[in-house]
């Protein structure tokens, strides 16, 4: 046998079973070969043969080879040789997209790079050694305590920090409050007709039926909960997603009154409370009802969706449920992110980014209800108070999935309204309409998405 | 009404609408309470009386005050007052241990901060504004290419980076696996008869029973596993925790053997296949049967816990499922700390860590066999060879039960290996012993550290 080694002179026994190693797993030492004796390949090479030897050894232990008894070293058949590791659904899944006008998407060129590694690398210098290890499952204590006061602060909620709990974002936090709130004998929560359909099937993969609730110009009919035999309801009571519209005030006690009354559990995604444009901040529900209330916010929005980083006010009655379904479920979030964020907050940066971001949106807000007026006649700006979406109800005559289709065709995302459908019925008794986010594309990109939407929906509308 | 409000000169509206909202929160303002006209309040205040009514309009919308047409405002009944929130789950639940041995924990004050800060700050310049929107669910490209590159080079894996998945480490990717697996129709997985019951419970908490194979001198018994029932198996085959014997080379073959002649699927953990102190690196078992092997790491031991990073190379089979799991439960990895991790590796940051770690841990544990020499007579070190954790087997008569319990009273975290069986009648057949973890402790705690250990077994033995 043959074998063209090239070997690293200062770690010659390291790189010869490197060597070996990689010639075996990519096939160049096909199975079945019989390696050399390790007294001649060691004298080929230089090498003790003790060194040899025992390289054969180890992988005989890896099982590249097999030793047979005094008989030699053969490369070991193996089950496979190729990589089995090229599935479809790593592939680029998409058609190329440069413009992005999707609701629910962050300008991610807005992120305040320079303070985030900031507040990292402050973290690091003041986390005691302990601070590094495995977390506690509720999260890390400064950080809950930064945003039981931050809460309370901005969006009335009440809050202790024992009562926080961390999560991946809202969509972690749903999923432990699924999970929690099946195992206490929930089988059906109403959600809203239109909503994300990730959030849908978080509580369907916890075992829950989900009943879709109407909503109007006053936003969800949260009076239907009454004749409903459900456990919970998920909403966004701020600015409902995706229409925009916000829960009517009698609606807010009407809702209350359905949780006390019932002991239902009131879901809050409170997604965007912070970007509110006319001044008139809407406080969060949770006060209305706090030991009925999940309440859930996130760092996506105003900071970004790339610290994978939410928060719950867990009312007592669920929370040690909530930390239950942690565990059965290995999830988690990373301590540091975390210290990061408490640092972040603590330092002012996180009010400041939410300040200039609330102004950046509020500048796109205005230019894109004027460029509808004067670019798209026929289509009306529905639910942009606030949030950093809204819905573009289309001129008379064209559809969504035109819409979307001659969107495509020029490399812009963006969704129509029936996407976000409960279910189909719901979605036909509506005009049609596309979600447009504010926020999505960055701000250079902004015009020229604009633009790109206005020709779709002049080339849907021909 | 007299109300006592200390405007903020700077912006008298906004003050006066907090100073409300707090009061009706805390009870301030009892409910029923009729409230000033606006009109008079804003003659009080010096504020237009538009401005007042505007703010009573906000809080009546966010339900603390309610409007009579024609009669006034008044402070609404809420159904609670108090904040609900102080769960006991919350409070510290642990004695004060000052000190701490316990397995699988690694040394939080060796986490090199200031590279990981570096990192951060270069992930944040380097990364282009659509990395800092939502991630791809099987992580950031640029993370999954390190990854396969250094697993290949450092443990025989066979990865491409479109196998990788980033989870929250080995936990995250065992829950996924576990869901994938049962929505797949697995019923039962074989485990070690020791290990994490945390792990075990991920599987259960998936609808999958377990069962448990023996350990013997030799590792694992896999060679039972063709008289089981199961369609997965988890182990721990470079050092099985936490009896720290590695797998024997003949029952790697039996496993991969097994794996492709059933079908079955073969979860290695590979929680510190890094840390290997006699020059032998002993390779990961996935390149025998790559097609069949979940391979999992994490980065919890090489750097911390603190960033929740972990890893597997998901054979195709179960990738999909895998990802389908990840939307079901809403676990995703935030990517920037995945960028972050990406550009640590390629510094060459990641390997020196393990460097330095390894050395650090190879003068622990001869540090920590020198002392059970000489300070625990008939005590015995067993698995030591590889890894941060062994057994400490206790002199004869000593239980663990008292072990710990002396422990304990001297503020030593540790735990029995009992804690560990997966059923009581495995552990019954087992010399007693405690599960030494030698990189938990702080460098200045070690020596103490041990101390109290020695004390601990000397007190039991009376």
């Amino acid at each position: 046998m043959d074998l063209h080694i090239a070997l690293d002179p200062r770690r010659k026994v390291g790189s010869l079973e490197d060597a070996l190693r990689d010639a075996a797993r990519d096939g160049v030492l096909a199975a079945g070969i019989r390696l050399p004796a390790s007294r001649t390949l060691a004298a080929d090479l230089g090498i003790a043969r003790n060194s040899v030897a025992e390289v054969y050894a180890r992988l005989v232990g890896e099982g590249w080879f097999e030793a047979r008894v005094g008989a030699g070293t053969w490369v070991r058949a193996r089950p496979t040789t190729t990589p089995a590791i090229t599935p479809a659904a790593a592939v680029d899944r998409s058609t190329r997209f440069d413009l992005d006008l999707r609701g629910g998407i962050p300008d991610g060129s807005m992120f305040p790079r320079s303070a985030w590694a900031d507040a990292v690398r402050r973290a690091l210098s003041d986390a005691p050694a302990d601070a590094l290890g495995y977390g506690a499952p509720e999260g890390v204590a400064a950080l809950r305590e930064r945003l039981a006061e931050y809460l309370a602060r901005t969006r009335g909620v009440i809050a202790t920090p024992a009562g926080v709990v961390v999560t991946h974002g809202f969509g972690g936090l749903l999923g432990l409050v699924a999970r929690a709130l099946a195992a206490g004998g929930a089988r059906r929560i109403a959600v809203e007709a239109y909503g994300h359909a990730s959030h849908r099937m978080l509580l369907t993969a916890a075992g829950i039926e989900t009943v879709a609730l109407p909503i109007d110009e006053r936003g969800v009919r949260v009076d239907r909960l009454a004749a409903l035999d459900v456990a919970a309801v998920l909403l966004t009571p701020a600015h409902q997603f995706p229409t925009g519209v916000p829960l009517a005030r009698d609606r807010r006690s009407t809702l209350a009154e359905w949780a006390t009354r019932t002991g239902g559990i009131v879901i809050e995604d409170d997604y965007d409370g912070e970007f509110r444009f006319d001044g008139r901040s809407i406080g969060a529900f949770q006060p209305l009802a706090p030991q009925h209330t999940v309440y859930g916010g996130t760092a996506s929005k105003a900071l970004s969706p790339a610290l994978g980083l939410g928060w719950g006010v867990v009312p007592e009655a669920l929370h040690e449920g909530v930390l239950a379904a942690r565990a059965q479920t290995g999830t988690a979030t990373d301590a540091l992110s975390q210290l990061a964020l408490a640092a972040f907050i603590h330092a002012g940066a996180y009010d400041r980014s939410v300040r200039s971001l609330r102004l950046r949106y509020r500048a796109r807000r205005e230019r894109f209800e004027a460029f509808v007026d004067r670019h798209l006649p026929g289509a009306r700006v529905v639910g942009l108070a606030a949030g950093i979406q809204c819905l573009l109800e289309l001129p008379p005559g064209v559809t969504e999935a035109e819409a979307v289709a001659e969107a495509s065709a020029r490399g812009l995302r963006i969704g129509g309204l029936a996407e976000y459908a409960a279910d189909a019925s719901t979605a036909a008794s509506r005009r049609p309409a596309l979600v447009v986010g504010i926020g999505a594309p960055p701000e250079h990109r902004f015009e020229q998405a604009m633009a790109a939407l206005a020709a779709a929906v002049d080339a849907a509308r021909r």
